[in-house]
């Protein structure tokens, strides 16, 4: 059971957290918690590392930075004791938690369960640090980035062989789209790994990427709910299906009986487009291109590419952030201007949507992108970009369209309708 | 070096340190650091625990509140790191600094100097956190207690054999007097361990008396001085004297060769004192008396008993803090209720003021005692108890007089002269 920064943010709060753990410990299943520092402390630490100087060394980063979650694991531990719980706190390196020595951003290396196991056995709850481990050559402390606390509770999840991963967070699971921009988003009962990894990356920031390709590796099944619900409001069943349960499973692809071709709906604004013409058409033009702007730490999203129709000239087109937009065609022109990067000239405007649908039945369900297109035809949308993967499709479009167009699809798709 | 939570308050405030280890690297001094956490801290983190539950586990209290350290000994590394020092820091089982297990008030057991040692050695500054250590059978984190930040700095300074303990604080050194009663109130140079350790417990709380008695135990030589003087003024000689240096310098009384009859003048107030009354005079009363105080945690400070005119009955005084008063009384009731205690009656009052003089020349100077009657006496101030050690003399009048009777003995024993 993970307990994010806003559900440990008071003491207040972490005794509700603490309400859902007795629960399940009164329902006979063993359980390890994993907590992350209270809402606002990381931010708090990072302010005055960075204070202390721009350039410091990442290992006291750590230090100073790991400390927050000690604070929230020491407190769970005493709230739960209070609740005549036995619990213990566990820093990183008490469990220990190894990582390499990436220091700010390290790996879980190794987890050894023993001591975890042996308390559960014994009847303790175990209420470990997120977000930190140690690297055993140095014993130094490391942290493993932001939102590293879910990878923590994945990772240990999948070391002491859990039945299941609870992410208790401030919203009660993955919902068909965002509730605020279309009131008839409904939760879904049960998301794919794959799907919740293009959702997650599309904008719905329930769960980091990094742990859900880790629970998809190691095939750790992941409930994402609220720490604010009812802790005894009917909970999952024994058959391990959540129906029911106020929370969304995030499970392997095996296990979703009825496949919807899409599952969801994703909405990212404030998408530039920017457009190179005529750029002289030859091996490693684009690699040219994207490796000037990384080199400036430029994310690039949606990136189309035509065939050029003589072989010599292609449009390439992408899209940044509005905030990059202006940076981004400095960067080019600075790139032609050195000769790396050959074309004609650059255009783009701010002010894109990008709307992508989601969903592991795409795979086995033609003419998706087809419908999709018709769908915003309708409602006399134009697409200016379209990129597909294998169970996404995205467009872009103007901006001011951007909720019109999702609360099409989501309608169109049949999210809206009860069970679905 | 050590750095209290005053000196570590804001990042600004660790640079302002910093420059202080600065100098004793530049000049050649291998310098190790600890720091406590920043003012107000770790009243947060034990007002969390205290919220989390009234009867807490006393290693999860060590967990949450032996953070604050780390946030600064992490920041002081990044601080000297800027500035060109190489440096890391240290948590207290990173050193290690093993304890016993008293969570809550642990007492340091053993510290293996290695790592430290090496470090210094290789021209690094090692930054360790003050207050806290570790059980070596558990692995568990433990904290020293309040005040626990200078006894970590004393017990390192005796484990890595240093030439000296400063201790930077927010006063620049140890007064003959408060200097808010008496503005004559001069800094002293030198102060022998003993003197430090009545005038510690005599109200003037500049260094914990823990951390006094253990540099006594070990000779460590400390130097209380201000984190906020000039760094880059006059210093410490090659020599070890402390002339021209603003700070005082706690040493062994060999150390200082013209010793004062009298060092220094300390009050402490809102003291009551309670009176027992025809008292049957048999082996075991006092401990009868003082126990059902203890048993109710009441701190009990100056005792008095006469001798018996007839060997029959005799009077106890003694004094409490004035909020202990109505309490002390109560409980001393209850006592000669329930038959553990035989007494006429009870008399006291509340606000009485303490005053001592304190100095290791008294030992070789009779009539100290009687000087100091006289003193007062000359000014027609009452004297109400009389306690004495080898060391000091203390009396307890009447509140109103305390300044003046303060003022008065700190002319007396000459201490507002230049060089005093």
């Amino acid at each position: 059971m993970k307990f994010g920064g806003t559900s440990v943010a008071t003491v207040e709060r972490i005794r509700q957290a603490a309400r859902h753990v007795k629960r399940e410990v009164d329902a006979g299943n063993q359980v390890s918690v994993v907590v992350s520092a209270m809402s606002g402390k990381t931010n708090e630490l990072v302010g005055w590392v960075n204070e202390s100087s721009k350039l410091h060394d990442a290992r006291e980063y750590d230090a100073v930075v790991a400390s927050g979650e000690q604070v929230t694991a020491g407190l769970m531990a005493i709230v739960l004791g209070e609740m005549g719980i036995p619990s213990r706190s566990f820093q990183g390196w008490q469990v220990p938690i190894h990582t390499d020595d990436a220091h700010g951003a390290a790996r879980i290396t190794e987890i050894i369960p023993d001591e975890l196991n042996k308390r559960m056995d014994e009847g303790w709850v175990p209420v470990i640090t997120g977000f930190q481990g140690i690297v055993p050559a140095t014993g130094r402390v490391t942290t493993l980035g932001r939102g590293g606390s879910d990878t923590s509770a994945v990772a240990i999840a999948a070391a002491v062989h859990a039945d299941r991963c609870d992410i208790y967070t401030d919203v009660d699971g993955v919902y068909t789209t965002d509730p605020r921009i279309d009131p008839k988003a409904k939760r879904l009962d049960k998301v794919a790994f794959e799907e919740m990894l293009e959702m997650a990356s599309l904008g719905a920031k329930v769960l980091m990427i990094r742990s859900v390709e880790m629970a998809m590796a190691h095939k750790v099944r992941l409930v994402v709910r609220s720490t604010f619900d009812d802790p005894n409001a009917p909970q999952v069943g024994p058959d391990g299906s959540n129906s029911g349960v106020p929370g969304t499973l995030v499970c392997d692809e095996d296990e979703i009986m009825e496949k919807h071709i899409v599952s969801g709906v994703t909405l990212a604004k404030a998408e530039a487009k920017i457009t190179l013409r005529d750029v002289k058409d030859k091996p490693g033009v684009a690699a040219a291109v994207f490796g000037a702007l990384a080199d400036e730490s430029i994310v690039v999203d949606m990136i189309v590419q035509n065939i050029s129709e003589d072989g010599s000239v292609t449009d390439i087109t992408f899209t940044v952030p509005d905030s990059e937009y202006d940076k981004s065609v400095r960067v080019l022109e600075a790139a032609r201007a050195a000769g790396h990067v050959e074309y004609a000239r650059i255009t783009g405007s701010k002010g894109g949507a990008k709307v992508s649908v989601v969903g592991v039945g795409m795979r086995n369900h033609a003419g998706v992108a087809a419908s999709m297109f018709k769908a915003l035809a309708d409602k006399g949308i134009n697409i200016q970009l379209i990129t597909t993967s294998e169970i996404k499709t995205s467009v872009l479009i103007d901006d001011a369209y951007a909720e019109l167009a999702v609360r099409a699809l989501h309608t169109y798709y049949g999210l809206d309708k009860p069970g679905a």
